[in-house]
């Protein structure tokens, strides 16, 4: 018998009528005959309000406390979870990730896995019982609650289907797939039906918000095929494979965008070996997650270093910029928040060449000026205006043939 | 360094603000030069609205996800606690039931704890750190998550203080005492400074809501003295402690009464050996409490068998009854619900016979008819009609010279 690992976010069991929907579905996989570990989220907007209240009670609440606190979400939700199968005349049994032994490294908040004692879970299958793990938490080898940070509980289902050796990861949410392209800027927007992990990572990467960059590179490292569906549906949503199981590619699978982000140009910097090298083993000490980075010298042996940021980021790079510009003797910095960033995702640009002429070509006939510019074997994106951005998605996605009609 | 074990109760944590100020008493403990171990019960009403949610989802939820669901609640209130102390500067740390190693049998939602792991306390108070532990909650020997049931974190407070040798159990309460009578019946009554486990035993089972038996029962067995105070002042409440450490003993130590019984007759019981044993058998093993019992032999060698429940466990004991008096082909049955249990307790009793006729006397004077009487060395209790209880309480107290002008 099969083992299915399904994971339910929290729009999916906001309340108690959609936790008892989540259950049908649960019990209806297991009548199709499978073994079933359903990984769950916190209820709604709880972990919100939990972080609320910690804020209240102090600015800077210890990382350890605010781990322990933010674990009960989760627990609340597999234990009204395993509550409503009973209900339904099933058999399940909760477990919080001490209890699952996902050990974790000690770096609260943010915790990696670094193994998962799946020895309960086999025998709870074993006795016929419906498992129903709560995401986004561990435990560190001196038995202190930890969690996963963003996307964690997609997280927990990848790495419970890899040690489980599943055979799907169902990760359901409150959309019913990975898109073309946004449907709210681009209405002919259509659901990919199967894509690569490394395309599904750079459509992460870039902006499409359905799944976290994490979770798809731990299915990629341990071969777990994660479909992507609605959890308020039958229908099938975005398989994520192996490309080499990928019957039919596209040549482009999708347009992403991202205005999340901010741009910092450093200007006038001394055009000598090792100063790039300054900059960014800086900024990363400093903490700062940087995306693209250009560099072009200008006249006079001097340099402009432009790099994007996440906005969440800024205050703490603009610190670190405005030291480093002193130390340099640069000749000054900018920083722009009005960007996005536009992206072409697809495995068929490696054997394609002129899709990146094709992209600066449609653009251009939108009098939409290229800021930035950075490439992959499967991605390109560019840097331009936030105003811009609606009708550069729009006109991109026209231009691939990415809507509904593709056949 | 002595440790000091304190438990602030639901009300004592209701909100933001309450947490900060048990926070700072906490910390001024600690500033004194003592070690100090707290226990905490879920914020307010927590508890409640998870066991709403849980019967939302089902009328009968299993035990063990019961425990899961309600664990919730008293480690969102050691988080937020020891987030609190961190933020005056001092250094905590907060535990889980399972963390601390409270091991417990497996009877879920009233589970019995069988043994402390104490050594991680231990190691933090060597740290100098603030320990804050989850009340109410325990685990069992197979690693699930157990409740204590009702004054479950009393129990822990005193459990741990007997583990960790503490030289006092604080319980810090909305109230600042035990008291000679309920205030709001007898505005005379006064705080009780001090009183013996055995008395405070008998306060607890005939009505006194300040405190569970259960822990009382703890701290008598284990010689762990407990300091029941407000967590709204400074005031010194009412210390229980063993019999022979009390100074000055009061012949009465207070009146209690309870409203929360019922009486159910079995009329016209074939008088004859094995009878009363397989009535109460049948009750026990209906799960059904039985507090006070009576028999009577009346005329033609059939009798009356009355007894009291508590009102949560009458409809099983009526369904009990009911077929006990066709079994036994007994006359018929009664259900009184209207009752109240008037108490007079005092380990001077002992060396006062008259006692139990002077409570007679007044309640005779007030004309107080006395349906049922039980008694023990320490307690004399009368079942009376509900009507009666507010005369009966203060022509009592006044008649036992219990007022707060006693000295």
């Amino acid at each position: 018998m099969g083992i299915i690992v399904q994971k339910y976010g929290g729009s999916s069991v906001a309340d108690i009528e959609r936790i008892k929907d989540v259950a049908k579905r649960i019990v209806k996989t297991k009548n199709q005959g499978n073994s079933v570990v359903v990984v769950v989220s916190a209820l709604g907007d709880t972990t919100d309000n939990l972080l609320e209240m910690a804020y209240k009670m102090t600015s800077l609440p210890p990382e350890r406390e605010l781990d322990m606190l933010l674990a009960t979400g989760e627990q609340v939700s597999v234990a009204l979870l395993s509550m409503a199968i009973h209900s339904l005349g099933h058999e399940a049994i909760s477990f919080t990730g001490q209890q699952v032994g996902i050990v974790t490294d000690a770096v609260h908040t943010k915790a990696k896995i670094l193994d998962i004692h799946s020895e309960r879970i086999l025998s709870a299958i074993e006795e016929g019982k419906i498992v129903i793990v709560a995401g986004f938490q561990g435990v560190t080898g001196d038995n202190d609650i930890t969690t996963l940070g963003r996307g964690g509980s997609d997280t927990t289902a990848v790495a419970l289907a890899a040690k489980l050796k599943a055979d799907i990861c169902e990760i359901y949410t409150d959309v019913d797939g990975v898109y073309t392209a946004d449907p709210h800027i681009a209405p002919s927007a259509s659901k990919i039906a199967e894509i690569s992990f490394d395309e599904m990572l750079e459509m992460a990467a870039t902006g499409a918000k359905v799944l976290q960059a994490r979770s798809v590179e731990f299915g990629r490292n341990h071969g777990v095929a994660i479909h992507v569906r609605s959890s308020f549906s039958d229908e099938p949503g975005t398989l994520i494979e192996e490309a080499g199981k990928i019957m039919e590619k596209a040549i482009i699978s999708g347009v992403t965008h991202d205005v999340d982000e901010a741009k910092i140009t450093i200007l006038g910097v001394p055009d000598r070996p090792g100063i790039a090298a300054k900059v960014f083993r800086t900024l990363a000490d400093a903490n700062v997650n940087v995306d693209m980075i250009i560099q072009n010298v200008s006249e006079k042996g001097c340099a402009d270093i432009s790099f994007t940021v996440v906005k969440d980021d800024l205050d703490r790079a603009k610190d670190v910029v405005d030291k480093i510009t002193v130390e340099l003797k640069a000749r000054g910095s900018t920083c722009d928040e009005g960007i996005a960033k536009i992206s072409l995702i697809g495995a068929g640009m490696k054997t394609h060449p002129g899709v990146a002429a094709d992209m600066f070509s449609v653009l251009a006939e939108n009098n939409i000026n290229i800021e930035m510019i950075s490439t992959s074997s499967i991605k390109i994106s560019c840097v331009i205006s936030e105003k811009d951005v609606e009708s550069a998605v729009k006109a991109l996605h026209e231009k691939f043939g990415l809507g509904s009609n593709k056949g």
